[in-house]
């Protein structure tokens, strides 16, 4: 699966041994660090050769205009785009006059490994200058989990043998050039050198940068500071002019005494403080991050990482790649999330520029369903940024003519940036999905001060949207016409089966919650009527359904629709979108992406055993997977209907996405949300884990034949459940907490800190339904056995 | 009607008796010259104030860059945006030293009159400068229908008392500026000076200028000679020098001893004929034009008008202003399509820029119909044009995956230069729109060299498409999904009722040519079971129906979605696409234009008149008239249902369309296809014509109360038929060819060269239906009784 020789197979690193060219952008997305508020990518300490240089902080962006051939009311006139702030991890070599630049001379050796029980990326390298001077460097650099605003690199040169003069430069630099990224000449304008300098001061080993952008009013600051411990005679240096600022290290070196440097980072920014504020806040910490030292962020680093993954890891027992590749998946998840603190968590996180560093429902509907149960204050912390954008959701609702809030498809700031409606603003499902993400985060927390202070408001506001959205017929069912559902090859359909019943949920749930907290909804002007009129649309709303083929269109007269003519798309034709109209798309039944079959997870109660294996049957021909946010879905259903190779397989893609680049465009940034979706697709497809809004936990586990073992941990109300699974029994245990009331397979159990197994019942093997042809996932059968 | 007092009411001329400058845009466009092949705005001669300048010709354009805030496969990279090419009317005066400059100054008298038999616009202005003198200036101007590259205008000015120092220049401008458009500014840029000089020669009292164009690859060519009749001691005086070629006349003049000018004009261009042959080419246009004279163009132009109106006037007596519209209508289509030869006539004519100067589906079904029974030769060559853009149309098809062609939605030279593609490229309507006016244009005609020529590859190319778009159902149903039907208030909807019954029709025609035309057929490689597969999906077409409301839902659905809330609407808030997101309008009931009720005119057999009756009592209260391709179609239906008070209120409105300026932006070209639709709504409305592919023309005639008499003129089948129409009766006489059977009010008659009279039944009167609050048309029950 992982087909470049570059990554090797190990259960908790991921170890570049050689340096390849041709994947070097990949790679740079894939040992991106990150806290979720700073992110740095993967770029060579030298800076060059990239494939896209990258320091993103968590809503910095600049607007751009969004220019249409023929424009309509309401359309956004500009929209967001994440930049390439200050780049703090520069560290360039000279050796004998001679620049360290690994496309000349010869390198011997270069290795990298990201170490997720560490969190810290190690990169070693022996290089023989063309004029045959060889030097072995070695760096380390991680963007700290406990402080902030904080990044540091350790960085190491010496002479293999012999002596050699060598100078490091360790520098901040904004407005780097970047390659064309082919866009729009006018977006191009816009966000080259977006950042106007307004500070660059040096001092001793020391330097501190202010920028603002032009038009979205942030100001950024990056500050850096050095250790230097350097044998013999070397002279140091520093200076600030223009955008760049460089501490300089010259020195006569010899073999067995490296040169080594810490270069502690810090950024902050603002859309309100002071140039002299935010320069003093980096400044500190820079002070703090020396303070602490370099063993001493490694150290807490580790700390951190522990907790983590003492709550949150998963073992994957008979599969090695999925073993490593939901580690490194659950480890970019946690650093897209774990310091973004009331910020967005980008489809990208802060790993690359993709999707203009927009935030989707990809984070509402996969992301947070993992952190809710294994990191769940960053989830509240999601969802408290997305409250903080209800005044922005307020008015668009307004500019639409509709009640309540209507949240942004794409966004980074809150405000809508879709710049082609029928799949941006058209998608209303991210507003049940917001909903039901906060449902589900307080039904495992037990969170009461969040139900009360942001799901309620959120709940409320989203009902309210669906309430006017919607309308009773003349048969009095409530249908919501004219809205995209998740899958995005299908648009303004009437009555989709996922937006109608999460829609329905968001709907039915604002009322009980109103219910809960009379006082603080008759603050949000919430009457008994308006929570009455709630739960009669909730109950009436319109699930079409095909009596001839006994399945549920995805949206009323998909049935109806010409199938894709699959038999005569050619490989090299998907993704379907970039070779395919929209129109042809829209008007056939292919699908890009789980929806009917999403709302089987995500609303599981309302279809019965034999509708979930007859849709999963029915939609499986259709559905392209263009979208990295379906395998994993796919995943969970096919394990719940027996299929649990193919759930194996679907596994193995969400998992693999990154780490294979599965769909060609790793470089510019992780698909977060399909590594997220690969622990679903372990607990909840695999385990067969259900819970969110249900009122308790359950599980159905299930092993393919691939997977001898699959042991998972997570919170629940206070408590911290083990789970594992071997092919024929499971095993439940208490980490702490009470005991908790569960099932399993259907049966009642009770969860303790004895652990109880229970026998896994058999099931009569199925038919494996077939996928479009070409688009079948790579089977992880043969794979799964070999190791 | 007409509010402003500029305009006066007479039946055969548009007189303005005063200048209003807040008018002048308006009148610009009411007073555009143009033969089809060029366009003459009424600018004043003297260029200054005005609106917008512009002089046209067919098919000249520039390409700008289409922008996409994203981008989508297949989405047109490029539009071609009709230009302003050299300004030949201009023709400045200069008194004693002072600029003949309406603004300034004391304008006493200032009257244009359109001639509309003549074909001529004078103009007469009596000024006295700021510095006291005054002088008389008249101006009569032509655009040649009969030499089509030809324009000519005579001009005269002398002082009222005493004498003035004069001097005239006449003049050719190439890239004059223009005023804003608001526009895109990358758009502004490719039009801003679009003309590159390649010559501006002069010679003696001519000049002739040979610009191209950036982009397109276009050449255009102007040129201009002189007669100058100059009392006394004159300088002539001729240069030629950048993007300027200006003849001068110097002269000291007394009252009565006017200085005359006759200034011939010639137009031509090319996509291949080099700078020589397009300069000769120009330069010998003039020389025939000055062969012939003022007075002979002045003649040749009044008969070919004269001929023109033998076969298509219209008389009504008892509302004056709509005599007067239709007439001034009539006369615009002549314009737009006369010598259109072969080129598109665009939905503002060569009257101005409005909608980049592209020709839409206005043309096929609201301005042939009009031409084909009142100057039939126009019809033919505007198909023919379809007909050669059909290489380009089958590449369109292609792209979208498609067999057969798929013609342009909005277009200039024939490739599909919409950039929003859910109204534009899905409004795959335009093919059986083009298609139906092939068929009415062989039975109005039965032109067999045409229906075999042309008519037979439309056809079969369309039928083509429909065959590849549509799909059989499990119930073996024929489906067309997720198209745009003519309301543009909805979009990608499955089944529109209009589309398929049109598209049936097509496919049906296609057929049964193919059947006449073995031979050509099997050159069109169409075998008889591809015929056999058109008339099958023919048959099995999807008519949804509404069973609760026994009405046709305009698509399938359509009477499942909310309705608009018509009732708390503002009146400001129309047009709603300015107002309302489009998200909004899509999905809910309201109808921006006639779409089910243009069925039930175009395809009125297949309707049931009580089907009739109720579907348009269900859409009149739906339907807002946000387009001005609505009007004339509910006429036709309302007169067909027994509303005779309401489809005389629509007349009025299709007809005023511009004299009144209803929407609001006549300033930027007139609505040919309402101003044809005004006959449609007298002749196919009150006259209750219908012919077209039924095989025979007949007539349900009704008067509205307001209305006396009404009398018109047709072209059918080599005849000239005149009806002629009272309250009571109805009489027809055959002007010319042979006695033709037809039918009066589902009576068989013979129409003979003898006059026969037949009485018309009484109808009982049903309720008047309702229009959205706010939007009811004018009623022109009173003004027409008061005439």
């Amino acid at each position: 699966m992982i087909s470049h020789p570059a990554f090797n197979v190990e259960p908790w690193v991921v170890r570049e041994c050689q340096l390849h060219l041709e994947v070097l952008a990949q790679a740079e997305s894939v040992f991106a660090l990150s806290n979720g508020h700073i992110g740095l990518r993967g770029n060579l300490d030298e800076g060059e050769p990239h494939g896209l240089p990258g320091t993103y902080l968590n809503s910095v962006y600049e607007l751009r205009p969004l220019p249409y051939a023929e424009g309509g009311y309401g359309y956004p006139e500009s929209g967001q785009t994440v930049i390439n702030v200050t780049n703090g991890k520069l560290i360039r070599l000279l050796v004998d006059d001679e620049p360290f630049d690994v496309r000349y001379g010869t390198l011997r050796s270069h290795e990298r490994v990201l170490d997720l029980r560490a969190g810290i990326l190690t990169r070693t390298a022996e290089w023989v200058s063309p004029a045959g001077c060889a030097v072995r460097v070695t760096s380390t650099r991680l963007v700290s989990f406990t402080q902030r605003a904080v990044a540091a690199i350790w960085y190491e040169v010496e002479p293999v043998d012999g002596s050699a003069r060598v100078v490091v430069q360790s520098e901040l630099v904004a407005n780097e050039s970047l390659p064309d990224l082919g866009r729009d000449p006018r977006t191009t304008a816009a966000l080259e050198a977006p950042l106007v300098m307004e500070e660059n001061v040096v001092d001793s080993t020391a330097a501190a940068m202010v920028h603002r952008t032009r038009r979205s009013g942030l100001r950024v600051a990056a500050a850096m500071d050095h250790e230097v411990h350097a044998p013999g005679d070397t002279q140091i240096s520093v200076s600030g002019v223009g955008d760049v600022a460089r501490l300089t290290v010259a020195g006569l070196l010899h073999a067995g005494r490296p040169l080594r440097l810490v270069k502690f980072l810090a950024y902050g920014w603002s859309s309100q403080r002071s140039r002299p504020a935010l320069h003093d806040q980096v400044v500190a910490a820079v002070a703090a991050a020396r303070m602490r030292g370099w063993d001493g962020l490694v150290a807490d680093q580790r700390d951190f990482l522990e907790q983590f993954w003492a709550g949150a890891d998963v073992e994957v027992d008979g599969d090695a790649e999925v073993q490593q590749a939901v580690r490194f998946g659950m480890f970019h998840v946690l650093q897209a999330g774990a310091r973004a603190e009331q910020r967005p968590i980008p489809a990208k996180g802060l790993t690359g520029p993709g999707y203009d560093g927009h935030v989707f429902w990809d984070t509402e509907s996969f992301v947070l369903p993992t952190l809710t149960y294994t990191y769940p204050q960053a989830a509240a912390d999601v969802l408290r940024w997305r409250q903080s954008t209800l005044p922005i959701a307020r008015e668009h609702a307004v500019r639409l003519g509709l009640d309540g809030a209507c949240f942004a498809w794409r966004t980074i700031a809150g405000e809508e940036c879709s710049g082609y409606w029928p799949a941006g603003t058209a998608a209303f499902h991210i507003n049940a999905d917001i909903a039901d993400a906060a449902l589900r985060y307080v039904d495992a927390t037990d969170d009461r001060g969040f139900e009360r202070e942001t799901a309620l408001p959120l709940l409320v506001a989203t009902a309210r949207l669906w309430r006017s959205l919607g309308h009773h017929d003349l048969d009095g069912r409530f249908r919501i016409d004219g809205v995209t559902g998740p899958d995005e090859y299908s648009a303004l359909a009437d009555n989709n089966v996922y937006t109608n019943l999460m829609a329905a949920r968001n709907m039915a749930a604002a009322a009980e919650l109103v219910g809960q907290y009379a006082d603080d909804a008759e603050a949000l002007e919430v009457s008994p009527e308006e929570a009455a009129s709630w739960r009669d649309a909730a109950a009436a709303i319109v699930i079409p359904y095909d009596h001839r083929l006994k399945v549920h269109p995805q949206a009323e007269a998909f049935t109806d629709h010409a199938r894709w003519d699959f038999e005569h798309t050619k490989p090299e034709q998907y993704p379907l979108l970039l070779n395919f109209p929209y129109f042809d798309l829209y008007r056939k039944q292919v699908v890009k992406q789980a929806d009917l079959v999403l709302a089987l997870h995500l609303r599981g109660e309302a279809f019965t055993a034999e509708e979930k294996a007859r849709n999963f049957a029915y939609y499986e021909p259709l559905t392209v997977r263009d979208s990295s946010l379906s395998a994993s879905t796919q995943a969970v259903i096919a394990a719940e209907v027996g299929q649990l190779e193919l759930a194996h397989d679907y596994l193995g893609e969400a998992a693999l996405m990154d780490l294979g680049d599965l769909e060609h465009n790793t470089r510019d940034g992780l698909h977060i949300a399909s590594l997220a979706g690969a622990w679903t697709a372990l607990v909840a497809g695999l385990g067969g884990m259900r819970a969110g809004t249900t009122g308790a936990i359950s599980f159905a586990p299930r092993l393919p034949s691939g997977i001898s073992r699959l042991s998972f941990r997570l919170f629940y109300r206070s408590r911290r459940i083990a789970v594992s699974i071997t092919p024929d029994a499971a095993t439940y245990r208490l980490i702490d907490g009470l005991a908790l009331p569960s099932a399993h397979h259907g049966v009642s159990i009770v969860i303790r800190d004895e652990p109880s197994t229970y026998p896994i019942p058999g099931i009569a093997p199925l038919p494996r339904p077939r996928q479009p042809p070409g688009r079948e996932p790579v089977s992880r059968h043969v794979r799964g056995s070999e190791d």
